[in-house]
């Protein structure tokens, strides 16, 4: 256990899974798992891997971890892998708060953080952004609590630098700092080469955005190996067998070509400056976004209305309430759509 | 909230997803989704499916619901789908255990009862199996806490009939009794049909076993109305999107080929005769059965030297310490394992 895991996880022995040895071939009669397939139908809907189903996957998810670990030149001993990050995020939660340790997040960001925080119990506090919808470093520098940080921020887009937080972890030897990178793909720095540095550190990841595999729900937790170790013993006590075969399969793939993404990551950075110019030329004020959406408000028409009327027009976008509700949060989609996005937009303001 | 929910539904706001509307084509800016597909690797691996991968999975699972709902001739709104049935149990806890309303189940049994109560805080009372290894309804009436019974038993296979589990829900009026029927396809008699006559039954079920899809993930909640809407406040809390489009999918395929499941299962049964047959013949004790695997020992050899001599043979059954040290349980296999298994055995025991 680290000096950081929460009072529950003092207690807990984990489930310990049945034997899923892959040393030899065995007449594995030791998990009742079925000996006969599932239905053709199954097969219809998701190809050979089909094959693979009957058993349990690799509660380690072994091929998984090491090919995101290689992706990323990390050790396996600093990734764990689970079922999207919202469940990285849950197990964050229950590992290093609880009762007596609080949390700590900005008022506009990922809304799921004070769900967390009212499921396990543990009081959280907002810290208002300041009125440039930034996140000051300094509002999380010293007091007590784990910190959540989205980088680049959930809705705003908008990032700090490595710099920045790193000087949000320095000044929390305490506490352990939730840095949840799901969009650092699109341009952001990255806290990862802080981990080994650091070991009150923990990364949320997801591959939903850059990963274009939202549907497959892959995420993982990365940090050094005391704090994944908590994470761990949270989803030993939780569900060993979190990541399916069949997303474990895609994550892999997905991880092992650097290339792919890097190009299309590099062609929503290009659509999202053209978002941003489009906007310009209407008008319209946006924050400077480094994640793959940009809020963006019209002066005289509510945000709730512009997503109404964007709706009608065939183009979902997003609308908050609190601090942002003049704004849509609108995702940078392809040229196409951004075109498509521009013209609707210039249709309702003109 | 039902009047059996937790104290810690009661503050709870869960989290809103975006809109994933199907009422027509959107041009869809609203959840951060990537415009580009996944790699070529994800297709490799996955089939055609990767195409749909992109996009979050339904949150609400309704395809998968429905043909679940249908396979068991029960509302849409009687059932909750879930990452595995692991996952199910945990929200399960969640939602109906607390620091005030302790849990209670069998000491053998699913040994992930005990490390739920552990996680959430919750006072779990352990209720010793009788000497027969066989559950006492009685041990179960009047008490207060929720009430977990899996049935057929985990580890014993030996399952309680409808009419002994209905004894038990009737006078727990005022608790949850969780049935975990992960292995109720092979022959033993369901709860289902008490759904809707008792307002504090909930049932768990997974594909894992009778579906032959444990690598997939597919588990559930099945209860009245009200029960559900408590354990989907849980999941709308913990990970909205948990169950992923492969996995619904597949699911939603195996649900609908009842007749090949059925012929399954038959032969599922056929074969543990067999075994037990077999087992007999060699002088061994066994558990009766309604599940996919026995639970047998040996005279003379105890049940860690049993597994250990089978594994050397290439057959990997499961041991289990306390109680039931003196077996192992053996995973009802093909017709060949169950000849393979037993002709490893006389040579053990000759």
């Amino acid at each position: 256990m680290s000096r950081f895991a929460s009072s529950r996880l003092a207690l807990l022995t984990p489930y310990a899974p049945g034997e899923q040895p892959q040393d030899k071939k065995y007449v594995k009669l030791n998990t009742n798992e079925a000996f006969f397939r599932p239905c053709p139908g199954v097969f219809a809907q998701v190809g050979e891997i089909a094959e693979r189903l009957r058993l349990y996957c690799d509660p380690e998810a072994k091929a998984l971890t090491r090919a995101v670990a290689e992706s990323l030149g990390v050790r396996e001993e600093n990734v764990l892998m689970t079922n999207g990050s919202d469940e990285a995020l849950a197990f964050a939660f229950m590992a290093f708060c609880d009762g007596d340790t609080g949390v700590r997040f900005p008022d506009v960001t990922y809304g799921f953080y004070p769900v967390f925080a009212a499921l396990f119990g543990v009081k959280a506090r907002q810290i208002p952004l300041g009125g440039d919808f930034r996140i000051r470093p300094e509002d999380y520098c010293g007091g007590s609590g784990t910190v959540v940080i989205a980088n680049p921020n959930a809705q705003t887009g908008i990032a700090l630098s490595r710099t920045e937080v790193e000087k949000i972890i320095k000044a929390n030897p305490g506490n352990v700092v939730i840095v949840d990178e799901a969009y650092v793909d699109f341009g952001a720095e990255s806290c990862l080469p802080l981990i080994d540095k650091y070991d009150n550190l923990l990364i949320v990841r997801t591959m939903s955005k850059s990963g274009a595999l939202a549907g497959a729900r892959i995420g993982c937790c990365l940090g050094c190996r005391e704090l994944i170790a908590d994470v761990k013993t949270v989803k030993y006590s939780f569900n060993p067998y979190n990541v399916g075969t069949m997303a474990q399969a895609a994550g892999a793939a997905a991880a092992a070509d650097a290339a792919y993404y890097a190009e299309k990551t590099g062609q929503v950075r290009e659509n999202r400056a053209e978002l941003c110019k489009g906007l310009e030329a209407l008008g319209m004020e946006y924050l400077p976004s480094l994640a793959n959406f940009v809020l963006a408000r019209a002066k005289g028409v509510p945000g709730e209305k512009l997503y109404s009327m964007l709706k009608e027009r065939g183009v979902l976008v997003r609308h908050f309430g609190g601090r942002i509700e003049d704004f849509v949060r609108i995702t940078v989609g392809s040229r196409e759509e951004v075109a498509f996005l521009l013209a609707c937009l210039k249709e309702i303001l003109s």
